[in-house]
C-alpha cells in the first residue's frame, strides 16, 4: 500500500467534495489515475476510503457520487457530567513524550528510536515469515507462545550465577507491551489504596500506571546512582510498602545504573521486609558503554518482579514485552492480564521470537552501541558548545536520553513553548517527579531521526536560556 | 519457518539431553539434518531453542555442548502469601472457552471460529503488504490510525437514519481487542464501587472485567428475547446505576437478537435515566438469518458506548477492535488506555484496515452466513437426533453458539466432564450467569474445527445425558 498517494488523494477528493453539492459525480478513475500520478489501484483505495467515511457512494457501472449530507444537529453532552462524577484518578492523558510534531521540528523528546536504531530489514522479514504461519490465524495462549516464554526466561538464565536456580518458561507472561505489565502489576500485586515505593524522578508511565491501579506512591530521592537503601528501607518501614519500583539499568530519567553493591544491598532491604522488586529493564538492550546486569538474575525466591520490552528494540509496532515472575504473584498477575485482554497476537509473538534468533539480532545489539554513543555524544557536544547553562549531572551508560537541569527558577514548561516556537521540541522534566519536581529539568532524547541537527537544536536551547526564556523577568538577562 | 520440523527436533534433543552428562557434545549438524531429514536450517534453529533455554551452549568452530545443570535449590516462596493478601476481586482465571484441548478431542467449548471461516489469503495478504510499509516500524498513535478510525465510524454512518449526525473518526478509539475496551469502560464510565446493569446471563469475559474493575453487577433477567425494559428501569431506579451492559445482536450465549422495539424501548429507558448503553456488537460480522441493527446508529446524544471487534471475524491473530463513544466519556476511556498500554500495533491496524476494505471481504462475509447455517444445522439436527433432552429453546440467528438447557437438576459440570472422557468438549453455562445459574445449561459452539462430527459428539452428549450423568445418583434410569 503507498499510504503517502492514497492519503494525497483523498486529501484532494475531500476538498472537492466539501464545495461540491450532494450528488455530484466525482471525475472518473481515468481521470484522478491522471490527475495524481497514480496508479488505478491507489485510485480505488482513496475512493473506499471516503466511502467508508460516508462521503461519496459508488454505484456500480454508473460512478461515484457526493452523498447527501446530513442535517448536523448539535448532540446534546451535557448529561455525561452526571454520568461519569468528578474524576476519581489522576490520568493525565498523553505525556508530552509522546506527542507526534510536524515532521521539520527537530525532536528531542520522544523516546522511541528512529528507524536506523531499529533491525528493520530483520522486522520485515520476520513478519513475513509469520505472515505465512499458523500464527497469523490463530488465538495464542493467554501466557503467550511457549518458545517466546523460554526465550525470555533463558535471557535471564544465562547471566544467573550458578547457585541461583533460574528462570522457567512457567515464570514468564508475555504482554502486549511493558505498560500493560505496569498496570497489571500494579494493580494484581500492589492493589487500590496501597503503597508502592518508587525512585524520584522515575518514569512517568509508571507514575501514569499507578495513578490507574489506584495505589499510593512512596518516593524516595534518586540520582546518577540510584536510590539510597537506606531510604528504601525507611519508606518501606514508614508504609509497611510490600513493593518498590525501580529501573536499575540506564534509569529513565538519570540515567543511572546500580552498582553490584547497590543491587545486593536493595535485594537484600527487599528480601527483609518480604517485598517485591519490580524491576523494569526497559533499556537492557540499548547498552552503550556497559552491559545490564539484571537483579532478576540474582532472585532466588521470588522476590523480583521482572519486566523486559522489545518495544524499542526490535520495533514499536512489535508490542511485545514479557514480565518473568516466580509464585502466587506469577498467576494473580496472569489472571490479571487475562481480564484485561485475553492474550497477545500470536502473530506479533512469532515475528519477535523470530527476530530475536537470528544471528543478525546479535549483530544488531553489537552495532547499536556505537550508533547511540555517536548520537548521545553529538547531543552532549551540541550541549556544552552552546547551552553552558544546562547541567547535565551524569552521562547515560546506556538509554535514550540525558536529564538536564536547568538554571534554577526556571520554568520548563516555558522552556519547552520557547523551543518549540523555533523548531526544537523537548520534554519538560515534570512528567517524571511523583510529587513536586525538586528541580527545574528537562529530559532530551538522542535517539531521534535527527542527529545532524542535534548542534543546531543545541544552539537554539542555548539561545532561548541565554535570553531568559522560562526565568522570571526579574531574573532575565 | 517451519514449526513442526524444528518442534520435533527441539522434543527430540531435549529428551536426549536429559540423559545426557553435563559437556556431551550433541551430535554434528550434519548427524541431525540426516537424522531428521530437516534441512541445515532447521537443525540451526532448533539448536538455538535448546541455547536460549540454557540447555546447551556452543563454540563456535568446536561443536555444541550440554550445560552443567545448576544446583536445583527448592525456591522459599511462602513470604509472597503476606505481600500479596487475600484476593479482593474475583478474577477466576481462564474460562472453560479458552481452553486448549487434545486435537482429536470434537471442540463445542470454544468462541473463536475455525479456520475456514476467516478469510484466510486476505489476512496473509495484507500482513505481507503491512509488512512492506511503515506501519512495520514505527508507533501508532494512541486513538488508532486515522483511515482505520473512520472505517469504523462509517460503519455505524452508513446505516444511521437521516435525523442522526453520525459518528466520526474522532469518536473512535481503537483497541487491542474488545475486552481491553470492556476493562477500559467498566474502569473509566463505571468506576470501582458503582452499580452496572447487566443482561442474566451475558458475556462471561464482561463479568471478568467487571470484577477486575471492581465494579458492582447488578442482573435483569434475559433471553431468547432480550430483557425486558421496565426490569432495566427498575435496575436504574433501585441502585441508581448510569451504565447497562448489553448484546442486543446475537447475544453470547442466549443469542437473542434486540426487536426494533426494544431497541427504542431500551435507549429510551437508557435516556431517561441519564445513562450510558454499553452496546457490545461482538457478532456483527457472524449474522446468519438477519442483518445486525446497532442501537449505536440510533444514537445522538452519546448515550451508546459501542465495541466492534474484528478478532473474531478477520482473524483472532489481528486483535482489533474499537469503541464508539461521543462526548467526555470518549476521552476518559482514552485516557484510561493510554494509561493501560499507550497505542495498538499500527502493524495490525494496517493489515486489519487493509482487509475491510478489499471488495473481496465483502464477498466474504456474504460467504460466511450459508457457511454458518450449515453448520448450526449439522448441530441442531445431531442435538435433535440423539440428545432428545437438551433443550435448544432458541435458534440464534447469527453469532457461533447454540444456548441448550440440561434436564432440571443436573450438574453442568459433570455433563462436561463425562463428554470430555469420551473426547468431545462442552462449555459448562454457569460461567455466563453473573450470580448463581436460574438452571443448568451449556453453550454448543458451532464454530469449531470439526463440523463432519458434530453428529457423533451430539450423540455422546445424548449417550451422556440418557445415563444420568450430572443427575443425582437418584435421579439416574
Amino acid at each position: 500500500m503507498n499510504d503517502d498517494s492514497t492519503g494525497r488523494i483523498v486529501a484532494a477528493l475531500r476538498a472537492w467534495i466539501a464545495t461540491a453539492p450532494a450528488g455530484a459525480q466525482l471525475p472518473s478513475s481515468r481521470a484522478l489515475t491522471a490527475e495524481h500520478g497514480a496508479s488505478p489501484l491507489t485510485v480505488q483505495r482513496a475512493v473506499r476510503v471516503l466511502a467508508a467515511e460516508g462521503l461519496v457512494e459508488s454505484r456500480p457501472g454508473v460512478g461515484t457520487f457526493v452523498r447527501a449530507r446530513r442535517a448536523a444537529r448539535a448532540a446534546d453532552l451535557d448529561w455525561q457530567t452526571g454520568a461519569l462524577r468528578a474524576r476519581t484518578g489522576r490520568l493525565r492523558g498523553l505525556s508530552a513524550t509522546q506527542r507526534t510534531v510536524s515532521p521539520d521540528a527537530v525532536a528531542l523528546h520522544s523516546g522511541y528510536p528512529a528507524d536506523d536504531l531499529l533491525p528493520e530489514r530483520l522486522v520485515r522479514a520476520a513478519l513475513l515469515r509469520a505472515s505465512r504461519t499458523a500464527s497469523a490465524t490463530t488465538r495464542a495462549p493467554a501466557a503467550g507462545l511457549p518458545e517466546l516464554r523460554q526465550w525470555f526466561a533463558g535471557e535471564l538464565a544465562r547471566v544467573a550465577p550458578g547457585d541461583v536456580t533460574p528462570p522457567t518458561a512457567r515464570d514468564v507472561v508475555v504482554l502486549p507491551g511493558s505498560q500493560s505489565g505496569l498496570s497489571a502489576i500494579f494493580r494484581a500485586a500492589v492493589g487500590p489504596g496501597r503503597p508502592l515505593v518508587v525512585e524520584s524522578p522515575t518514569y512517568w508511565g509508571a507514575i501514569l500506571a499507578a495513578a490507574q491501579a489506584g495505589v499510593t506512591l512512596v518516593p524516595v530521592p534518586s540520582g546518577p546512582s540510584g536510590p539510597d537503601p537506606d531510604d528504601v528501607a525507611r519508606a518501606f518501614d514508614e508504609t509497611g510498602a510490600r513493593a518498590f519500583y525501580a529501573q536499575p539499568t540506564y534509569a529513565n530519567p538519570t540515567g543511572a545504573q546500580w552498582s553490584a553493591e547497590l543491587r545486593a544491598r536493595v535485594l537484600d532491604v527487599v528480601r527483609r521486609h518480604g517485598a517485591f522488586l519490580v524491576e523494569d529493564d526497559w533499556a537492557h538492550d540499548l547498552a552503550i558503554d556497559t552491559d545490564p546486569r539484571p537483579l532478576a538474575a540474582q532472585d532466588h525466591d521470588g522476590h523480583v518482579i521482572y519486566l523486559r520490552s522489545l518495544t524499542k528494540s526490535v520495533s514499536p509496532a512489535l508490542r511485545v514485552a514479557a514480565l518473568v515472575a516466580r509464585g502466587p504473584v506469577r498467576d494473580r498477575i496472569l489472571a490479571d492480564r487475562a481480564a484485561e485482554s485475553m492474550y497477545v497476537s500470536g502473530l506479533l509473538q512469532a515475528a519477535a521470537l523470530d527476530v530475536v534468533t537470528q544471528p543478525a539480532w546479535q549483530t544488531h545489539l553489537r552495532a547499536v552501541r556505537p550508533a547511540l554513543r555517536a548520537r548521545r555524544t553529538a547531543l552532549l557536544d551540541g550541549l556544552s558548545a552552546h547551552a553552558p547553562t544546562l547541567k547535565v549531572e551524569h552521562v547515560p551508560a546506556g538509554g535514550l536520553s540525558v536529564w538536564a537541569r536547568l538554571p534554577d527558577g526556571a520554568d520548563p514548561v516555558d522552556v519547552m513553548l520557547a523551543c518549540e516556537a523555533r523548531g526544537v521540541i523537548v520534554a519538560p522534566g515534570d512528567e517524571w517527579f511523583p510529587a513536586e519536581p525538586t528541580g527545574p529539568y528537562l529530559r532530551l532524547s538522542f535517539c531521534g531521526p535527527d542527529v545532524d541537527r542535534f548542534d543546531a537544536a543545541a544552539r537554539v536551547l542555548g539561545e532561548v536560556l541565554g535570553a531568559g526564556a522560562g526565568l522570571p523577568a526579574a531574573a532575565r538577562p
